[in-house]
C-alpha cells in the first residue's frame, strides 16, 4: 500500500523533526530533510539514526537539505521547529507548498495553529501533539526514552478522511496515533504536562524530571499546576479528567532523569518557547475567568529567567 | 545620660549585627562583638566601619573577640546570626548571660524567637524588626543603603519599661525605633516586603530589587505574593492593611539595584534561610486557613534552589 502523503519535508531537525521523519521515511515515504548547522555532519555520515526500545535504527541514505526551494512542493510538511524561529517560517514554507500540502505543526503550547492558518489559510492547517520524551543527542540523531503518542487533528473543524489518513500512515510507521476530535482540547491536555514539568525544571535551577517527582513540595506543585491548567481549559470549554492528570503522574517517574525540551534549550542558552507554553495558556485561562496563580507566577519568573 | 543596657554583645558581625552594634557603641555603650573569620581583618586594622548617608563612620578601637567565654555576662545579646546556625546558639550565649540579660534577636522570618524562648525563657526574649538596606562590604565594614527603622517587641506580651528603655537607647544612637504592641503582628508586616522581594530575586535568576520593579510581571508578582501574606496574617488574627502594602512599593524603587541579604547569601553558595522567610509563614498561613498559592510554588522553588 503505498502512503497517502507520498512526498514529506521535515522542517526543523530537532529531536521531533528526526524521530517522525525518520519513522515515516522508514514506513516508506521520501522524506526530505530541512536542516541547517546538522547538514555538513548528517552529509558526511550519510544517515540519520534514531536510538529507541534499545535498538538503533538507521536511515541511509538521507536526504538533507539546505533550503527549501531543493527540496520542492510535497504533500506534507512537518514542522519541527521551535515556536520562536515563526517569523522566519514563511518564507521557507513557500516553496514545498502545491495546492493541497497538508502543514503538521508539532510545535509546542498554543499559538502555532493560529499563526499558520493566518498566513495559508486553515484548511491546510493540522496540529500534531507529540505526547514522546526524547532528546536530539547529536546532528542528525536522536535517542527516544519513550516512544509515547502522536495525536493529530485538524486547525478547522473535526477530524476529516486526510486526518485518519494520515493517521494510518504514522501509525503503518511504528508510531502510536490518535486522532483528536477536538485539536485545542488536546493541545490543552498536553499543556497538564508541559506546563508544570517544562516549568518547574527550569524555575528549579536546571534539575530532570526526576528530581521533581522526588521532592514531596515540587511533586505538589506540578500537581496544583496542573489543576490549574485543568481549570483553565474547563473554563474554556474542554473538560481534562481526573483520571488524565493521574495519568501524567503514572507516565513520568519511567522517563527517569528526563530533561524536557524547554530545559534542554534554556540550558544550552537557546531561546525557550515561553510564550506558547506558559504565556498564551495563562492569557486564555484568565480571560476565560479560570484563577491560575501558581501559572501566572511560573511565567513571570520564567520570562524573567529566559531572557539572560 | 548613662545607657540602659550599658554592656552589649553582638553575636554574628554581618551586616545587621555590625550596623545596629557600631550604632550602639558610638551611642555609648560598651559593644563587644563576637566574630569568627572576620576577626584577623578587624583586629589588624583596628576598627569597624559604617557607611551610611555619604559619610563613613569608624568606630575606634574596637572590641572584638573569638569566644563569648572572652566576652563575659552583658545586659543585652543582639543576635544577627542567620536562623539557620541556630544549633550552635545556645552553647555561644550561654556565657553571655547574668539574671537579667535580655536576648534581642533580629533574625529573619518566624521561629527564631520561639527558639530561644524554649531554651532561655519567654521572659528574656525580645524580636527586632530591622527596615533596613545594608550589605556587609568586607570584613567589619557595612554599607547602608536605606537606615529604615527598627522595630522591637516582647516575645512574651505587651511592651515593658524594658522595651521603651531599649528603644530610647536605640533612638539615642541615631536609630530610628519602634516599640511593637505586638511582636508577631510586626513579624507578619515584614514578611510583606521580605517574602516577595528576597523571594523572587532568587527565583528570578539573581536579580536585584529595582528589576523586580522595572518587570511589569514580577511586579504584579510581588504585589500578589503580598496580598497572600496581608491574608495568611489576617487568618492569624494580624490585620495588615492595604497602606501598608502600598508603602512597600513606595520605598523599594529608591533602593536601587539592591540585593536582599537571602539573594547575596544564595549567590555566595551560604545557606538561606529558607524555613523561616517561607516555609513557616507558609505553614502558618495555611494552618490558619489561608489561601497562599503563589508562596507554596515559591518555598517549593527557593528550597529546592537552595539545595544546590
Amino acid at each position: 500500500m503505498s502512503p497517502s502523503f507520498p512526498k514529506i519535508a521535515i522542517v526543523g531537525s530537532g529531536a521531533i523533526g528526526l524521530y517522525y521523519g525518520i519513522r515515516l521515511a522508514l514506513g516508506g515515504a521520501e522524506v526530505k530533510f530541512l536542516m541547517r548547522a546538522d547538514l555538513p555532519a548528517v552529509r558526511a555520515r550519510g544517515s540519520l539514526i534514531l536510538k529507541v526500545d534499545g535498538e538503533t535504527k538507521e536511515l541511509r541514505p538521507v536526504q538533507a537539505f539546505a533550503t527549501s526551494a531543493e527540496i520542492g512542493a510535497v504533500d506534507l510538511v512537518l514542522i519541527g521547529v521551535k515556536v520562536t524561529g515563526n517569523d522566519a517560517l514563511p518564507a521557507i514554507l513557500e516553496p514545498l507548498l502545491h495546492a493541497k500540502t497538508a502543514l503538521l505543526t508539532a510545535q509546542n503550547g498554543l499559538g502555532a495553529v493560529d499563526f499558520l492558518a493566518d498566513r495559508f489559510g486553515g484548511e491546510r492547517v493540522m496540529g500534531g501533539l507529540a505526547f514522546i520524551a526524547n532528546n536530539r543527542t547529536g546532528p542528525g540523531e536522536v535517542l527516544c526514552y519513550h516512544p509515547g503518542s502522536l495525536t493529530i487533528g485538524e486547525y478547522s473543524g473535526p477530524p476529516t478522511v486526510r486526518t485518519h489518513a494520515l493517521a494510518d500512515q504514522f501509525q503503518a510507521a511504528g508510531v502510536k496515533t490518535r486522532v483528536a476530535d477536538n485539536l485545542a482540547s488536546a493541545q490543552w491536555h498536553k499543556l497538564v504536562w508541559n506546563i508544570p514539568f517544562n516549568g518547574l525544571t527550569i524555575a528549579a535551577g536546571g534539575i530532570g524530571t526526576d528530581q521533581i517527582c522526588a521532592d514531596p513540595l515540587l511533586a505538589a506543585e506540578a500537581r496544583a499546576l496542573m489543576r490549574e491548567v485543568q481549570a483553565g481549559a474547563a473554563a474554556l470549554g474542554f473538560p481534562i479528567s481526573d483520571d488524565f492528570i493521574q495519568r501524567q503522574f503514572d507516565v513520568t517517574p519511567p522517563m527517569g532523569a528526563y530533561r524536557p525540551s524547554s530545559l534542554v534549550d534554556f540550558l544550552a542558552g537557546r531561546e525557550v518557547e515561553i510564550e506558547a507554553i506558559w504565556g498564551e495558556p495563562q492569557r486564555r485561562a484568565i480571560a476565560a475567568g479560570a484563577s491560575v496563580p501558581r501559572l501566572t507566577q511560573l511565567y513571570a519568573l520564567l520570562r524573567r529567567l529566559a531572557q539572560r
